[in-house]
């Protein structure tokens, strides 16, 4: 697309045709655009024309549903004289993109935060339009990580076991400090270019289809950073919450459902800004919800994506967040999208999955398919220091939060995970003991839902997040030329790397294989002397687990287990590769986890 | 009533004409009695009589709902002869019973534990009938407290401005130890002598009933004692839950509703005993749950009572226990029935509470009015220590357990409560600082809710929990004639106790006069600072209140309570006694609250 001189910038650059949205706004940008009048080439019908208090923007939505593939053209006017006229494309569709089958419960998602995993193309680690420099040695810095570090480690994650990828946010971030974390974007129609280009993405989605993996992008809602292009130039005042000016976010999220609420505190919840960095975007304003619709259905059908990990979604206007939900799960109906709802409450969580009982009560309805599961993050970063069961202590831990399962509308779409970028990492929390890991490991990968893992959690990373963000988001060792060790290889890895790799890849293999750890019923029992135990089963197999979070070795009564035992007399154990027999009693050492097969 | 020598008992001993309840259940027991047929006199319509496996019991069910005032006959024959008959008595009920008006948010109740608040008759401390005898000196011991103690006192309840008294129970209690907690009962139709009679337990609503004061039973349909006279002679084994024998519940009440949860841990939550003195009621036996439904008419009928206290709620079979509630309900439409459902969720204790929307994802209904903020007691007991508000410290426990009331189908019908005879007495785990009871207090008698106070928090009465329970029931001053102090008056309390009292009294009975604060809504402000503000408001009035938990100091800038304060300039400050200006900007002390009539 060349634009003509007075058109900076047209988004969408380009759409599709015959997808199910009806309209599409298409925004001009240019110096005293809205001076001119706006007509379509022949058969394109105008519905909307709107131009705002800002003369360089005109916005003009059109009945996109029937154009086919093809060029259409916008003419610019100025009274009867056509003073310019811009040429838009619509693409054809790639065959099965409307049906796309979005990540679910069979995966298991490896998070990567791509400027501190691997640094595949050294030329692009700075960019002349960028203010923000390499500089490895800050710990907030930019480490030089991007899109080429994935690719080139797709084997090693492949290998590993996990099925997906949820990148952190990868679209432009101009901050001049800290943006390495991108969550304060500057454009949203184009990848960093100290990632890569917007084909680089695209070429990562496809070498991920060859392997049969899925790419899940982190799409951001809420805020844009401070450095956006039409932050610095508002379309309208109100594209951005005001108040006038800044206020802070007071992250009440409660807010959003509190009865007795009052509505300051809901205000400042929804539309104060997460930081004085990123302004919080009007999503009551139609311009700005349709933008986000549009930019969220872009990336999906140019990077050929196969879900949106939202971020801050409880944080966002509740109205708004909802009909961008619905409006693309109604575009791709088994896409999937996972919000980030971080509360200490499973009602609370609840409350912002689709169709959720809890939601309900207040007769709202996201339509978001998955949340995340942050009730079992607090347990399981809690409860393996707990040696004694105590009524709410120790494995029971771990029980209570599933008990509380009837409060979701879909328990196979809740994220469960042992930590994220924002979290304490879990070999930091126990302190590198790998035995605590593999209890974390083997409860994240076979109890329901989907679970989730963090980069360098499966060779024992650690990092401390009362240090730093950026200390709970070291670079992978092997990701940059000049690293000393590479733990992407089993060469390359130290012993104890070796150990929690080892480990993390049978379990990881073992699950992708076994359909009852994917979509099978879940049967738990009251933890024991600090010993949990529970069955996962569908109508073919049953999977019996058991944790002892005790350090002294028990000897279970199998009796009681008759339920998800069904008659089983033996079963194979998946991490000892020993043929375990189930008459009468079953012993487990102290402080680890059986994973029987029956 | 006197029986035929071959008859033992007959329960309920008389019953009411005119009652919703279209049947009643007649139990005749009596050695060898199911040897014998049973017919009715004329007009008395039998549905069906049961003999069980034990020949000593007859259950007779017969037409009740239309027999009027006055005596009917039950005539045992053998073969063709008549060998006795019993006369059953149907009574006239009294004016406006089925209309009686239960507790609600207008009341404030008193919890008492009868036998240690104050001995009224040392005559009947011990009993020759019953094993255990006075000695007050044994924390575990009864110490002689009894109906004409709580009789001799009602001026001083009255006087402090409670409304109701919720006693522990008060049926017999034959266990040889520890019988004064009353919870294992071994006749249900007879007060303890100890404590009094069945007419004194009368006498005791009467005279309430005089001071418009409410009186509620605290009823336990989970269990009985071991020394229960049917338990020493089941009318059928299944009577009570056996494993066969015994098994001790697990306490899991999770398992209630965990879609998760295995049969065996469910049945061990619901069938299992709350302690071996105490075998579990079968309420899947009809004769079981009719026995217990039509007992707890007899009492409200036969006592006038305002409203039942139910024990272990949560813990009884799920659709035993709903029947009970809803047959009770469905009897006495405005009576009010409060269900103990000690848990730490607001979604798990919604569950238990009529029409809930959280019981409703579950398709249970209990018909239970009234549930307890437990999850409130939760933060009342440890937030007044937290000077510091961090995000869900500090006052903010008190704000967020208020933000997820949406779970509940009626908030105007949970029990709020500092304390109780099972907890931490609240001045023990606030060490005796009077500003910290001050702020509970505030709370408890100022948010939505039915306030309830545990005798002696009035005059700042201390116990250990971890001590034993008998620590947190101490002998309430001045009710033993030996006593050497009576805080039962102001000449006898001592300074510190008059303090409490005087706090205590003043707030009380401004509550009872302020319609605002039993029905008004909440609007709450997210604490900042430590300081936490709340209105209630109606049509008509608007009370504001402010709790500074933190020990400096604070000066509120009040622009932001314009929804509260809805143009109020100035207020009644109602512990002081204060005329307060509400321009700009209010003051407040440290670790101080102020409850402002605007």
């Amino acid at each position: 697309m060349t634009l003509h001189a007075q058109v900076e910038k047209v988004e969408p650059p380009f759409w599709w045709s015959a997808m199910n949205l009806p309209e599409l706004q298409v925004m001009f940008y240019g110096n005293n655009i809205a001076q001119y009048d706006v007509q379509a080439s022949e058969g394109v019908i105008i519905n909307n024309i709107r131009k705002t208090e800002n003369p360089n923007y005109i916005f003009v939505t059109i009945n996109s549903g029937e154009i086919p593939a093809g060029n259409i053209e916008f003419i610019f006017r100025k009274g009867k004289k056509k003073v310019f006229s811009e040429t838009f494309e619509f693409r054809e569709r790639e065959e099965g993109s409307a049906l796309r089958e979005g990540f679910d419960a069979s995966d298991v998602l490896y998070l990567i935060m791509p400027d501190r995993f691997a640094n595949g193309d050294p030329s692009n680690d700075s960019h002349p339009e960028l203010t923000e420099k390499v500089n490895r040695s800050l710990q907030g810095g930019r480490h030089g990580g991007d899109i080429q570090g994935i690719i080139d480690n797709l084997d090693y994650i492949q290998d590993l076991g996990a099925t997906a990828i949820w990148s952190t946010p990868l679209l432009e971030d101009d901050d001049p400090k800290y943006s390495y974390h991108t969550y304060a974007q500057s454009d949203v129609y184009r990848i960093d270019p100290r990632y890569g280009s917007n084909d680089d993405y695209r070429r990562l989605a496809d070498e991920m289809h060859d392997r049969d993996m899925k790419l899940i992008m982190d799409y951001v809602t809420n805020h844009w950073g401070a450095e956006h292009w039409m932050i610095k130039d508002l379309p309208t005042y109100n594209w951005v919450h005001q108040f006038p000016g800044y206020r802070n976010s007071n992250y009440r999220m409660t807010t959003q459902f509190d009865p007795h609420k009052a509505d300051i505190d809901r205000k400042l919840n929804e539309d104060g800004w997460f930081t004085s960095t990123m302004p919080d975007l009007n999503q009551s304003n139609p311009l700005v919800l349709n933008y986000l619709i549009q930019n969220a259905i872009w990336w999906i059908e140019f990077a050929d994506l196969d879900g949106f990990r939202v971020d801050t979604y409880s944080y966002n206007e509740k109205e708004g967040i909802a009909e961008w939900t619905k409006t693309i799960m109604n575009e791709y109906p088994h896409f999937n999208i996972v919000g980030e709802v971080w509360m200490h409450d499973q009602a609370q969580i609840s409350y912002w999955q689709k169709d959720s009982p809890v939601g309900a009560i207040d007769s709202y309805n996201t339509g978001l398919p998955a949340v995340m599961d942050f009730t079992l993050h607090d347990a399981i970063t809690g409860m393996f220091d707990q040696d004694e069961q105590g009524y709410a202590d120790g494995m029971v831990r771990a029980y209570d939060n599933f008990a509380n399962d009837f409060l979701y509308a879909d328990i196979y779409n809740l994220l469960v995970f042992a930590g994220n970028h924002d979290t304490g990492r879990i070999n930091e929390i126990y302190d590198g003991d790998l035995e605590k890991y593999k209890l974390a490991l083997t409860l994240v990968l076979t109890t329901r839902g989907i679970p989730q893992l963090y980069y360098g959690d499966e060779i024992g990373m650690r990092g401390e997040k009362a240090t730093g963000d950026g200390d709970i988001r070291r670079d992978f060792p092997g990701g940059w030329n000049n690293d000393e060790q590479s733990a992407f290889t089993k060469a390359g890895r130290t012993a104890t790397q070796e150990a929690y790799h080892s480990f993390t890849k049978k379990l990881l293999n073992y699950r992708k294989e076994s359909k009852v750890l994917h979509n099978g019923k879940l049967l738990q029992y009251v933890p024991e002397e600090n010993v949990y135990v529970y069955f996962r089963f569908n109508e073919e197999d049953r999977v019996m687990v058991v944790i002892n979070n005790s350090p002294e070795e028990r000897e279970l009564d199998l009796v009681r287990f008759t339920e998800g035992l069904k008659g089983a007399q033996s079963g194979n154990e998946v991490i000892s590769g020993n043929r375990i027999s189930l008459q009468d009693s079953l012993k487990i050492t102290g402080k680890s986890s059986m994973v029987i097969e029956l």
